[in-house]
C-alpha cells in the first residue's frame, strides 16, 4: 500500500469509529480512560525502551539538550500523563447536553443538543506527550481522534498508541477511535491535509512554520494559533506597584511559554516615575529591556529597540519597552502588533478599564492581572487542547466543550408548514 | 491598478472598518438600517434603472426566464428587502453580551463577551437581494461586510450598495463597512479566497460547484452548504396519516429549496399499508415515485429508482422511496446518503425517538414533524445568513448570534500567577 491508501484507509477508519464513538455513555469513556491511566504505568517499561530508541536517534543527529528534554518520557512525565487523565476523567462530559429548548408559535419544539466533532486529527511536533494529553481530551468529547506526531518521536508514540489502544479493547471500543500515524515521511501530512471526507478538524501545534503549512495547504478546517505577542499597558491612573508585579510575573514566571509578556506601553504621564521602578526590577530578575527612545533616555540599562521587536515572540528573558501618549495610542499599537492572544490594562480608571476591555480584539482581555492566566485550567475549562488566535468556532483557550458541536433537535407532534 | 490591487485595497479597507464597526452602538447600526430601508424606496427608480441594464444583458446572454427572475428587482423584491431590515432592526444586537462571569480560585473574575467576527465576504450568485440582505445581518452584528455577487447583476448589486452607502454615511460610518466588488472578473474571487489577514470568513451562497470551488481554494475560514438531501423514516409505530402529512408537506410545499424532503424511507412491517396511503396522496400532488423493488412491487405509479437516485437533490416534484428492515437500517441509509441537513423520524415509540434524536448527524433530526421547519426564522433566530452542513462554528441555520465570536475578558485586582 502507498502512504497515501494508508492514510486514506486510517481516516475513513476514524470516521467509521466516530459513529461508533458519539453514541459512547460517559461512563465508558470513563472508564477507557482510566485503564489507559493504568496501562500507561504497567507499561512504563515498554514504552521508556522505546522512548530510548528515539532519544539515542536523536543524540546521534545532534538535537539539542532541550530537545531531547521535551522528547524524554521520564517517570516524571509518565506520572503527569496519569494526572492528566485523571483530571480528564473528572470533568463533566459535554455531550447530549439539551439547551436553548423553547416552543415557537408553530407548536414545534427546538432546541440544541452538543455533539462530538467527529475526527479531530492532530499535527504536533516533538513532545510525545501530546499524544496521551490530546487522544483523552478528544476522547472524553466524543470524538475519534487521529494523531500525527513528529518524527523524532515516532517510536515513543507507536508506543503510546499501543497502550492507548490495549485501553481501548478492553472496553470493546473500536481502535479507530485513536489512532497514530506509523511513518515519519512528510508525505502523511500532505494526504491528512486532502482528506475532508474523513477528517472534521485539524489542530497543528508547533512552531509557526508548521502552522503556516497546515492553514495555507488544508481542505479540512483548521483552529490555528500562531505566536503569542502579549502587551501590558499601564495607564496614567495604574497603580505602579500592582503594574510592576504584573509586568515581572508576566515576564519572568515562565517566558517561554505564549502567554508570557512580550511588550510593555507605559502611558507618557507616568514614564518618569515608572520605568525606574518596573526597570529596577526587571534588571534583577535578569530581564533585557529593548526600548523607544524615551525608555532608553530614561533607564540607562535600556538598549535601543530595532523595529522588528516591536510585534516579537522573544520567549525569553527580554522585553520590549514604549512610552505611549495615551490610551488610544495604546490600542493603536496593539493593532499593529498584537497576535489576538492576550492584551492587559493596568489602571484603577474605570472608563479606560472598560473601554480596552470592549475594544481590544484578542482572545483573553484582561483588567489589573497577569498575561500568564490566560490558560484553560486558570480560565476554569479544565485542560485544553490549544488557544485558538482566530475566531471562528472557538477564540482563546479550548476545553472540551470547543471540541464539540451543537445541532438542532426537535420534537413535534405531526406539524407541517403552512 | 490591477484587480489583486484593488480587490487587496478594499479588503485592507474593511478591516479598518471593522474596528470602527466592533465599538458602534446598537443605536447607531440600527438608525443606518433604517436609513437603508428608506433610502431603498427613495432610490427605487433609481436602483431599477440599473437592474433593467442587467436584465437586457440577461436576455441577451439567453439566460432562462427562471433566472430572469431571480434577477429582477420588482416593487415586491424591493418592498421585501425593506421588510427584511426592519425585522433586522427589531433584532437584539448579540455584541457586548458577557455571560458566564465567574471568579476563579486565583481570585481573578472570567467570563465572555460576545463580539464581532471582523470581516464577513460573501461570495453569491444571482439574485442581488442578498446583497442588502446579508449587508445586514453582518451589520447588525458589527461586522464590515465584503460581497461579491454573481456578474449578471453587477449593475444591480453597485446600485444598492450605493443606495447602503449613502445610509453609511448618514450616521458618519465609514464606507469600509459595506462595499460591493466592482468588477465581473473571476479573478475577483481569486484574489479574495487568499486575504486571510484581511477576511475573517467567507460565506459562499449558490450551486455545488461555486461552493466546491470556494472551499477548495480559501485560506480564509469558509461556512459551507452544498445541499440539502433530507430524509424521513417511517417507523412500524408510526401514525401513519401524520407521516402521509409530513411526506406531502416536506416534498410539496417547497420543493425547490434545501430542507425540501427527497427521501421517504418506510419500515417493513408497515410497507404494505402504508405505501399505498402516501401513493395516493403523492400521485394526487403530481409526485413522481421512484422506488426501491419493493416499493414498485406495492407501488404500481411507482418507477424502479437508479443507484444515483439515493442521496440526490432533486429540487423538484421527484421522491425516492425505499423500504428498510428496521431503524438501523434507515440510520445506515442515512449515514450513505444524508448531506447532515435534517433529518426526520415519524414515530410513536419513545425509545426509538430518542435514538434517532441522538444518534442521527445531521444539522437539524426532528422527531413528527416536517423538514420544512428547518429554517433560521422557524427556529427562532430572526433571519439567516445561511445553512451550515459542516460542524466548524457552526452547524444548521446561521442567525445574528453565528455572525460573532466570544472573546474572555478578565477583571482583576493585581492577581499574578504563582
Amino acid at each position: 500500500m502507498t502512504i497515501r491508501e494508508q492514510i486514506t484507509e486510517m481516516a475513513a477508519n476514524a470516521k467509521r469509529a466516530a459513529r461508533q464513538m458519539a453514541a459512547l455513555p460517559t461512563s465508558v469513556k470513563d472508564r477507557v480512560l482510566g485503564h489507559m491511566a493504568e496501562l500507561l504505568l504497567a507499561e512504563k517499561d515498554f514504552i521508556q525502551q522505546e522512548n530510548r530508541k528515539d532519544l539515542e536517534a536523536g543524540r546521534t543527529k545532534g538535537l539539542s539538550p532541550a530537545m531531547l528534554d521535551r522528547l524524554e518520557l521520564s517517570d516524571k512525565v509518565i506520572a503527569a500523563m496519569v494526572t492528566g487523565l485523571r483530571e480528564v476523567i473528572a470533568l463533566p462530559d459535554p455531550v447530549g447536553e439539551v439547551s436553548e429548548m423553547v416552543q415557537r408559535p408553530s407548536g414545534i419544539t427546538v432546541g440544541r443538543m452538543r455533539i462530538p466533532l467527529g475526527v479531530v486529527a492532530m499535527i504536533y511536533e516533538s513532545r510525545p506527550n501530546v499524544t496521551v494529553d490530546a487522544a483523552a481530551l478528544c476522547f472524553k468529547a466524543g470524538n475519534a481522534v487521529f494523531l500525527r506526531g513528529g518524527s523524532e518521536a515516532l517510536h515513543s508514540n507507536l508506543a503510546l498508541a499501543l497502550v492507548l489502544q490495549k485501553a481501548l479493547l478492553r472496553e470493546g471500543v473500536t481502535g479507530g477511535a485513536v489512532q497514530v500515524v506509523p511513518m515519519a515521511d512528510r508525505e502523511a501530512v500532505n494526504v491528512m491535509l486532502e482528506l475532508e471526507q474523513y477528517l472534521d478538524l485539524i489542530i497543528p501545534r508547533g512552531g509557526e512554520s508548521l502552522i503556516r503549512f497546515v492553514a495555507k495547504n488544508s481542505r479540512v478546517p483548521v483552529l490555528k494559533h500562531y505566536k503569542g505577542v502579549c502587551h501590558c499597558f499601564v495607564d496614567a491612573d495604574a497603580n505602579q506597584q500592582m503594574a510592576v508585579n504584573i509586568v515581572i510575573n508576566g515576564k519572568t514566571q515562565r517566558p517561554g511559554v505564549c502567554n508570557a509578556l512580550e511588550a510593555l506601553l507605559v502611558h507618557r504621564s507616568v514614564a518618569a516615575t515608572f520605568l525606574p521602578l518596573v526597570g529596577k526590577a526587571l534588571s534583577a530578575a535578569g530581564v533585557e529591556i529593548r526600548g523607544c527612545p524615551e525608555t532608553c533616555r530614561i533607564l540607562p540599562m535600556a538598549v535601543a529597540a530595532q523595529a522588528t521587536d516591536w510585534g516579537y515572540e522573544f520567549l525569553d528573558l527580554i522585553l520590549a519597552v514604549r512610552v505611549v501618549d495615551d490610551l488610544d495610542a495604546a490600542m493603536d499599537h496593539i493593532v499593529a502588533h498584537g497576535s489576538q492572544h492576550t492584551e492587559v490594562i493596568v489602571t484603577e480608571n474605570y472608563s479606560h478599564a472598560q473601554r480596552f476591555l470592549r475594544e481590544v480584539d484578542a482572545s483573553a482581555v484582561m483588567i489589573n492581572a497577569s498575561t500568564r492566566f490566560s490558560d484553560g485550567g486558570q480560565f476554569g475549562l479544565g485542560a485544553e487542547i490549544g488557544i485558538s488566535t482566530s475566531k471562528l468556532h472557538a477564540y482563546g483557550p479550548m476545553g472540551l466543550k470547543e471540541l464539540t458541536a451543537r445541532k438542532f433537535i426537535v420534537y413535534g407532534q405531526g406539524q407541517v408548514r403552512s
